[in-house]
């Protein structure tokens, strides 16, 4: 089985040394490439592993690391795996960035509709009082999975913030139905600390898996991926 | 001799998982500290190493590591060694962020001066079009260090993208008069890459050094600041 794992979170550039990052370690991403190859090893040709800049990878003869930097990267370096090898799932662990920048100029030229000559250059400058930077919606890279490689096994990732526990089913449960993900791992980040991450597996019927820590999700998510993957 | 050295980048919040961050990787700092350590062990005593989430450390029996989130962050802890230590010098190798956020809004809310609604909650929701993210300077670290400990050695850095050499040094000997540095590092972001890293440690009577990588550039500061502290 070939396998891609995405990890970690994308960076958008604001301009030559400023980005807009995301929180995420790479360290879930982490938990589950290792999953993969201390439980399933022999069922292992090649784990793909597209992740941010900053996130580790499981270093492993099986793993082909690819470093990952803003949305529209990960939409190509992630198009060319699946148009050039047979992949049979993908583990879309990514914190894709929502927004990437559209512009940077200041509230006065947003308001005044008249562009703004401070800004200039590679580098912004550091003295601009009233620096605006607006942004821009990223494409959404889940769902372009299914549609370039159908028979792809897919699970999506939903992360929310301290919502009560059935908007988030329900919300991840809508990522499933949208992209036609096989399953979702919902969390939220009220669940997540000191060593512990709840984790909520949804399946296509409804039914979910609860694990408590990245390694028991890890483990539950290699091996329903390797179990229906090898009851095709 | 007691030293701090500032390293890597800060991180200034967006939302609970955005952040703004920058480019640096802290492996500057890193050449650094080890340049103390390696070149002039029996002289320090300490080294307080105050360094981005992301960026790595020396680890040594002498070095205390400190993490940093954003600028405020920075400023009190490195207030707090200061209050607290007597501190020899201070290696200010820090990307400190020069804007904070300030307001999460819309284009539309700014234009019509009416307060948005579709900003709440913890995470910035992922489906709004015309995000915009208002930024306010933040404090100058660098300017409260001198009057915070006024016999404390000072090294600034100064980082520019694509400017000529003049204009380089100018700016660092400004950087250096405003906030009384004893040197200033200046470096630009064309001169850094495929293992090079041209550096130019400013003096305080104008006579420059100038370094072709990290290494030579830690070896080269933990030299000058050693030779002025033990000179005093």
């Amino acid at each position: 089985m070939k396998i891609v794992i995405t990890a970690g979170g994308t960076s958008e550039p604001i301009d030559d040394v400023r980005k807009i990052t995301n929180t995420s370690t790479g360290s879930l991403g982490l938990a589950i490439g290792r999953a993969f190859l201390d439980g399933y090893r022999q069922d292992i040709e090649k784990i793909y592993y597209l992740h941010g800049e900053k996130a580790l990878w499981p270093e492993d003869e099986l793993v082909e690391p690819v470093t990952i930097g803003g949305t529209i990267d990960l939409l190509e370096k992630l198009g060319d795996v699946l148009r050039n090898d047979d992949i049979d799932a993908v583990i879309h662990a990514m914190a894709v960035s929502d927004y990437m920048v559209d512009e940077v100029t200041t509230v006065e030229a947003i308001r005044t509709g008249v562009k703004s000559d401070k800004i200039q250059g590679h580098k912004i400058s550091s003295s601009i009082d009233d620096l605006a930077i607006i942004l821009k919606r990223t494409p959404k890279v889940i769902s372009t999975i299914k549609p370039a490689s159908p028979d792809t096994l897919l699970v999506g990732f939903k992360l929310l913030s301290s919502v009560p526990h059935e908007e988030l089913i329900e919300v991840a449960t809508n990522l499933m139905k949208k992209n036609d993900c096989d399953f979702v791992l919902a969390n939220d980040l009220s669940e997540i600390g000191n060593g512990k991450h709840r984790g909520y597996l949804v399946h296509r019927d409804g039914s979910v898996d609860t694990m408590e820590t990245k390694d028991e999700i890890g483990r539950m998510i290699a091996k329903r991926v390797t179990e229906q993957v090898k009851n095709r």
